[in-house]
């Protein structure tokens, strides 16, 4: 089954809300392996509503409508409704109820003024709402509309979500056959031209039913494959074998095949292994302390970070020593050693991470351009000591950003490094 | 003039990515008087996008479009407008430099992949990225299309935000006749209600042509007064008297009525002042850092940052007394305390500013719950030492924003009061 989502209201053609109902929807109806064709944002005009829902009902099988259910004047989405169907409205009793119960005390002008709430379009299913006031409803269309069905929900998001997982979401589940598997491939440090070359002959092969795509972000792709079929066992063999067949082309660059972040990947790697990490940073100026701490429970294993902005606090709180950023600027590997020697020292962590380089937008010279980042990792167990340097193309506010991707990236692929070495080293043993 | 907004790409509809673009678009179109009819979200599918388009340029005078710009295979926006339109292509020498700089050291063959991200319809205006590789066009669609324009725009929010800005929105201005006007009033410290409460005849007497929105957001609310009109006088009259009316009323909680950063506004009172400041953070691990080093030549006065998040660094690195945190607890007036004294003293900054609270999900109890934040700001010239403690109501993600955004508003308030105390003062002598 096919469906389109029709979100009602002003407030999003002016840019005052961004439209993250649809984006929920279409989730929630991706989860029953139907899928979304169109989403449309239209105004709150009356004929406006009238002709998206003839539109999307000549198209989809199922048209999912969002907002304008309200009781002020500019709710006409029922009124929307009842002219292109022909209907007329009728009081349901337990949505009426539903309203008393919510506004009981408040006196009996409100409850009038809040009566077509509970007013639904003749022969329609009503979807309770357990959030609010104002009536959902599942309507069945008739021949007119190839019997297609038009679904009537609040805007207010929690009303709406409500509706969704209680009502909806069951109700079409029962009369969609089609069966989906979604799986994320999490990549990092290539760009997507130099992935999409790497599989190529894999997206060119895919399996009827499934689908390839391609999400951009700071540091690398993001892939998501999506398979849909009638079957759940071949839905499921067809997405496994190609996800199974890129990361065996591209592991090496690919943290994750399921919803995580890449901060919670690290996480998850240094409490697996028992270590602390510390971060000194420059020009990351705090965010990658702050990335690694966005993960809950990451006081496990994150003890402190250093930012040391200025030269004198390298020197002052992590013993930079003076003539390292004399003789190499404070912009290079040799004070990014320097600095996550300090911060292992200070810290007392297992590992330290450092950063140091150009953020822009001035600072910048031919040898050392903005957008330059000099990386280290220092372990304390082994002495090892790991340095690089990185360079990146945007603005500040970008290159910090992609330099705290950067650093995590480097973090990443350090830990995996260590890790196989040491199970290597302990197969061996 | 009337636009619509067509937003390419899978993920859109599957639920992958919310729709941000979308409402950027609609609020820039808005400032030059630009309405937005409908917003359509379709897939990557040549035939729709298609269709999409010859709909949409049926009824609007302006049709926006973002996706489907990239190398990869299912990009096809340009191919379908060379469908709709009957255009071919040709390679854009600028467009193409900008390719060639971008990825510069990367090798001939990367560039030939990425030449067809130069290649713009015959006969559009070329509109330069100065983000990303992708070129983006300005398309007069001839008599079949009523001489309608389609501009297509890559759906990488930076790469679309920076054509908007400094293109399309100017583009399109020198084509609309209103005069508009737009001030931002920003605030902090004031719920949209009592805010509303507290201008309530300034709203109600609005001149006509003059709209003011609420723009809620973490610490506060920001309001935007617009005006439309045919004079240029007129328009910037009406719309100044009516800032002028709310910052004379609501003064005490504007920080500022241009569109500046809160971290702006800070940088240049320290800036002005000649004072240098340092940081000590736990709940916000390197946030309120980050933040602060997010404005460019932020390093004239932001000296370094602590992010202590063990009690042991906390104790080791500030010399935060064991005795403290063992009678008061971590999250305490008193350990702010010591940790924005013990900075001070470590950094050699003039003022210092400190947090430590609980961000979740775990970690509350009864007297200090999730989304407790104490801080506090000590200033070494004077010896002062400010502490409080704020209670926020979020997840973990809202909670450690919240209080970031409530250190940088405290620190904003005592840095206000600061300098008006020593203004006063140098008036006296």
């Amino acid at each position: 089954m096919r469906a389109e989502i029709v979100s009602v209201g002003d407030e999003l053609l002016k840019g005052q809300r961004v439209n993250t109902n649809a984006a929920f929807m279409s989730n929630a109806l991706a989860g029953i392996g139907v899928s979304v064709g169109r989403v449309v944002a239209c105004s709150d005009v009356e004929h406006e509503i009238v002709s998206v829902f003839a539109e999307s009902l000549g198209r989809a099988d199922i048209v999912l409508v969002t907002g304008g259910l309200g009781p002020t004047k500019d709710d006409r989405t029922k009124k929307a409704a009842q002219l292109l169907l022909g209907r007329g409205l009728a009081l349901n009793q337990d949505a009426f109820d539903n309203v008393a119960g919510r506004i009981s005390g408040r006196g009996e002008g409100m409850l009038a003024s809040l009566r077509d709430q509970a007013m639904v379009l003749e022969g329609s299913t009503v979807i309770a709402n357990t959030r609010g006031t104002a009536a959902g409803m599942i309507i069945g269309c008739g021949e007119q509309f190839h019997h297609h069905y038009l679904v009537l929900m609040p805007g207010v998001p929690a009303e709406m979500k409500a509706m969704m997982e209680r009502t909806v979401v069951p109700y079409f589940a029962e009369l969609s056959d089609t069966v989906i598997c979604h799986t994320p491939v999490k990549t990092l440090g290539l760009g997507e031209t130099k992935l999409a070359e790497m599989i190529v002959d894999i997206e060119e092969s895919l399996p009827s039913g499934t689908t390839l795509a391609y999400l951009p972000h700071a540091a690398g792709v993001n892939l998501m494959i999506s398979t849909f079929g009638c079957d759940r066992t071949a839905v499921d063999r067809d997405n496994h074998s190609v996800v199974d067949a890129i990361v065996e082309r591209a592991g090496a660059y690919i943290y994750a095949t399921s919803e995580v972040t890449l901060e919670e990947t690290i996480g998850a790697m240094l409490l697996a292994e028992g270590l602390s990490v510390a971060v000194a940073e420059s020009c990351t100026g705090g965010l990658v302390a702050s990335r690694l701490t966005d993960v809950p429970g990451s006081s496990a294993y994150f003890l402190q970070g250093f930012v040391v902005y200025s030269n004198q606090a390298k020197q002052r709180t992590l013993g930079v020593p003076e003539e390292s950023i004399a003789s190499y600027g404070a912009v290079s590997e040799q004070v990014a050693q320097a600095m996550a020697t300090g911060c292992l020292e200070k810290s007392g962590a297992d590992i330290a991470v450092s950063t140091t380089g150009i953020a822009g937008p001035s600072g910048g010279s031919p040898e050392k351009p903005v957008g330059m980042l000099c990386l280290a990792i220092a372990e304390k167990k082994s002495g090892e000591l790991f340095s690089r340097t990185l360079f990146m193309h945007g603005d500040r506010e970008q290159n910090k950003l992609r330099f705290s991707e950067g650093a995590l990236r480097e973090l990443w692929e350090w830990l995996r490094n260590r890790s196989s070495f040491s199970r290597s080293a302990a197969h061996l043993s």
